[in-house]
């Protein structure tokens, strides 16, 4: 990984969209008159559980795989993931023709290794651990000459993730705020940065599980502080927050409130049975604040972006 | 109840699209990659889960609400429902500005009752027995002077209905069948005569759960079979088909066939999981019969109709 990569900007963004656009799908923007009399303000859903692959992170991938030069991507590319990245990475690569290596816990769910086998990745099981997953990534790199493409602490992935904001602003006029789930901060980084660069007056807001507050205290303490014991139910946000990610949150976004697991599964539920549309614990974080801190929206626009709709059936919080 | 009722027309169908144009959605239609690879066809799913209130019933409710005369809405409108057509009637009701009476039996959920006393509907609470509700209703009827709107004998509920399927063949082109979900057969009907109307080449198929099989069973005999003790997940699709319903199926609809449990769950799963829409059970069974009978299918351009997505988060069949 490149230590001095720069923050994207916007025009970074700007391209990703054009680079990714026959590869994703532009995701709806849902609304609620029921959620917006339950919350007091006037919500507008992204729906990134609609995305390919179920998550934002069919972005970021793409963006990065389609962003190398032909020589790198002679030795298709390689990252450890127990969720959707692999996924997405899997799909990106599959759409270039190149191979991807993606590491897996071997305790990963067979429904994430499908999706990933799904779609003619090769699967690299290893032990579940972080020391593991890393140690086998560097085997797979030196075997294969594969390049790495980090899950959010790229620039590359960053700006992938922020067109995500382009199309929200171009769906939904005169908003005020948009809040957005944060985990490693690359889906936080790259919205926050689009949104400041189309419009500063709109408020961005990230919301993150109070089991797993590294951002919130990160941010509120000026320095990085790394995510340890995490102990949620949004296991796409259990992650520690990128250096890359830390800089470009600490410029660009106004406001990180902490959520309750209460506040996660009651969002869960209303979206899914009012929206009537599968989203994943994480990807629930969002609106989740909005229930929690009425007060902070109430009467205003905002942009609730849906992460990720990837759910275990089989295993539901309730 | 009138039985002298004619069947309706195109025209009526038409007619009924415009009537009620503003006040139900115009519902998208959702493809998957992987439920082609999965069935062997093309299949596009109409998604009436995300019509208003839930389910396709708000089309047939409306039509019915919005085609009385002035004189006799004025005592507003009353059924007995422990379903979805109770809360489209009271929507409907509240759109026109009417008054509603829903008979409901007191083992009904607390989230259905909720639903209707959202849209202001008066709730009667009756013991969990046709009879109750039959004479409840009466009783309601003698008090208010309310005009009963059956959820499916009725053909301007019909009508209302088979504005589904004029949606379908204008959002998607040359397709060679469509699937619905039968029960008491308004939808099937509205959809067949809309359907072999405008191409009679399209095979109209219809699709019901093995264990409530009285459309099967009197579409082979040639005579209406009252459905007794049914026994299925589908608690949508429990009632006897009706006889105006019944006429025009026997003249409209190419096929019946039957569907396992273990189908509609599988189906369920799959549209949860990959289409990442909640369908409820009875909902499901169009999709069902795509599973269980690959054969009918493959290879064809098949439109599936999804008729409702509400379902109880906290008793999921699996």
């Amino acid at each position: 990984m490149n230590t001095n990569w720069r923050s994207p900007e916007l025009a970074d963004i700007q391209a990703a969209a054009e680079r990714i656009a026959e590869h994703v799908h532009r995701t709806p923007v849902y609304t609620s008159h029921l959620l917006n009399a339950r919350s007091g303000a006037e919500l507008f859903f992204k729906c990134e559980n609609l995305q390919r692959v179920g998550a934002f992170k069919a972005r970021g991938a793409c963006n990065a795989v389609f962003s190398l030069s032909d020589d790198l991507a002679r030795g298709g590319v390689a990252t450890h993931s127990s969720g959707n990245h692999g996924a997405a990475l899997a799909m990106a690569a599959a759409a270039r023709g190149i191979s991807a290596h993606i590491v897996m816990p071997s305790s990963a769910p067979q429904v994430k290794k499908d999706a990933v086998a799904g779609y003619g990745a090769t699967i690299h099981e290893c032990e579940p651990t972080l020391a593991a997953r890393e140690s086998t990534l560097d085997r797979v790199v030196a075997d294969t000459g594969a390049h790495v493409v980090h899950p959010y602490h790229d620039p590359r992935v960053i700006a992938g993730q922020g067109t995500t904001a382009l199309e929200l602003l171009e769906q939904v006029e005169s908003l005020d705020a948009v809040v957005v789930p944060v985990g490693g901060g690359g889906l936080l980084a790259g919205v926050a940065t689009a949104v400041k660069a189309l419009n500063p007056k709109v408020e961005v807001i990230a919301a993150e599980p109070a089991g797993a507050d590294d951002a919130f205290r990160s941010f509120g303490l000026g320095r990085l502080i790394p995510q340890t014991a995490p102990n949620t139910i949004a296991d796409g946000l259990l992650t520690s927050l990128g250096e890359l990610n830390f800089d470009i949150i600490r410029k660009h976004v106004d406001t990180i409130v902490t959520v309750e697991e209460g506040s996660i599964v009651e969002a869960m539920r209303l979206q899914w049975t009012r929206l009537k549309t599968l989203v994943e614990p994480s990807g629930a974080v969002s609106f989740a604040a909005a229930l929690e801190y009425p007060e902070r929206f109430r009467g205003r626009r905002v942009g609730v972006v849906i992460s990720g709709g990837n759910v275990d059936l089989d295993r539901l919080p309730w």
